[in-house]
């Protein structure tokens, strides 16, 4: 049952080190207070080791990189994979140019990620260099349908493989993989692709579920998957006739700290296979 | 009619590169994403002429500039001059800091801008070197009335012309010109000063407009200013009794995402010199 | 009285220079706002002193410091001593990292505070080595509760005394002195705990009011903590039973803009000892 992931969240306040962008860091800092985490922003090279050592888990993050925070995520990355913390990688924008594209191949080389969440053009572009970024959204070609669903999956599958990794795509539809099996999710509400940041947050929550759960990457990796795509549909339904998506940004926050766990349970929709 | 001008954005959802600041880069993001169009933020050197290919156009924004960021700005322009992009230069805090008046006017005087949107103090400093700006404000004693609009039009005309660049210097009053025509804007709402960012915001949806309708930067450039203007009226008629200058950004935004084209039309307040 | 503290800022509109993180500037921009003071925030050594110099106060904030904002923090905190500015610290995460809690002491050796706010993890681990500091929140063991209150105000006291500035540790009770006089501040809301920045606004809004009152630092910096207490029982009491932290932390804000001095006499609650 996913919902064990969210209560183990909420009882163990895990702590987590976000190596982030400055755009929605404050959104992925709220999102983790709302579950039951903390989180802590650092991206020093001098002190993220440090930083990390005292977390539970680490966040990384591409958008907004720079050559002062990449050295950063390499020596934070190495030091979490030695103390045995559960690292996610967002690859934002890799595809969108060659700095980010690379980053992310390079990272992925050299630190052993539990999960890596992004859209399918950004994975696509780490895989085989042939995802079609549009800035920091999916691109309508690469989208996942139902139509290419098999595919997909199976496109997921071999990354999550290559890279002993959880796989976590998401778009309209979301498929997490461990490379054996797969979750297919279809919560979520198309609003979310109007607000800044909901991958990022979606990145910050999935390192708290990964942390608190840490011999069930796949279930917790999933579990916040759900989550997030829950909280989307909640906040649609709250969101009034003269509200926007600013509002709808800040209902999505409100959501997650409201959910309970049985709440999560009723109303996620996922199919394995 | 400028409600076209809203049309092109919302039909051809434009791409746009912002070098910005980290104050409020989350707002820039978030408007530009309630008009329709995408937004990516990206300042490192090494990618910065990659994403600004990748987009329709460019917004550069002097808050929280360092020496990081500037060279970004330089090398992010020229390209997007090559490429025949519109750039916005937003000069905040010009007169502040020299480094900021220096920064503006080497921008101008090396790249090309389609727009250049300040307030009255900061286009001050960088064409005569008077303006009196206070922080990131402009003094009073540079405002915009409508005693010293006569005087203040003949000040934008000629800026805009030494910069052949359509200039956008809002406050009270706004003024957009091209040299020649000049827009006299009285859309807005006094609370749009107690928000943090109202100007960048505006900065942000300017370069949209001005993307999407690229024969037509006058008028796409004078359609962003009276929709700023008017989401901010809109977005106190939203107020609510308990609510204070946190809402009201927030429902800024929600207000731009809401506007349609007819009501932008409708609700517009301008005259034409 | 406490309200004149607050009258001065709506007054004065001090501008404050704020060195501070990217994860809540915005809510410090806005909170500064709401008070009636103005924000400034600049980070480039270039033109901190320039900066400063234009403004009335200094934040310093060691949130997502890094090798290009320290340097700025010592130049402008300097400068800022030299036009006999007040200079608030916020020793983010101090004991989190050597190079927190080497920057928060050196800074604290090299220049003059008004107001050292932070946590009381933070401040032990500046003053004796011993915090807790879990992440960015104070660990459970320091917390101050009326059992170990008359220890804590001796300790507060030293480390006033010892850095000749007002000490202002907060936390679910909430000490200010200048090693002297003491007060013992009640206000707030376990809520506060759940949103980024609660501390990061306070400290803003303390520069704002010791700058409007030069010559009352500690009952200016005993307002401010009262204020920020109130405004979370104020958007306590204001939270609709789907809302969550996100509309919490705006509600803070918007709490502070309403808030009239007469109001915060009122409901303040602190004794001195």
């Amino acid at each position: 049952m996913l919902k064990t992931m969210l209560e183990a969240v909420r009882e163990k306040h895990p702590l987590i080190h976000n190596i982030t962008n400055y755009v929605t860091s404050h959104d992925c800092a709220n999102i983790l207070l709302a579950v039951g985490a903390s989180p802590i922003m650092a991206d020093e090279l001098s002190e993220v080791e440090e930083i990390t050592s005292l977390c539970g888990g680490l966040n990384i993050n591409l958008g907004t990189l720079n050559q002062i925070t990449i050295p950063s995520m390499f020596a934070a990355g190495k030091k979490a994979n030695t103390l045995g913390h559960p690292v996610v990688l967002d690859p934002v924008g890799a595809g969108a140019s060659a700095l980010r594209t690379q980053t992310a191949r390079k990272l992925l080389d050299e630190v052993g990620f539990s999960v890596i969440r992004g859209n399918i053009s950004e994975i696509k572009a780490i895989f085989t260099g042939s995802g079609n970024t549009k800035g920091v959204d999916a691109e309508v070609s690469d989208r996942v349908t139902e139509d290419n669903l098999p595919q997909t999956v199976g496109f997921a599958k071999e990354f999550a493989k290559k890279y002993h990794s959880v796989a976590a795509i998401t778009g309209e539809i979301d498929l997490v993989t461990d490379g054996s099996v797969t979750y297919i999710i279809r919560n979520g509400d198309p609003m979310m692709e109007q607000i800044t940041g909901a991958g990022c947050q979606l990145s910050a929550l999935t390192a708290a579920f990964v942390t608190a759960n840490p011999e069930q990457t796949l279930e917790a990796a999933a579990a916040a998957v759900c989550m997030m795509g829950l909280c989307g549909e909640i906040a649609k339904k709250n969101l009034k006739p003269d509200e926007g998506n600013a509002a709808y940004s800040q209902k999505i926050i409100d959501a997650a700290y409201r959910l309970t766990p049985d709440e999560l349970e009723r109303y996620l929709k996922y199919e394995m296979r």
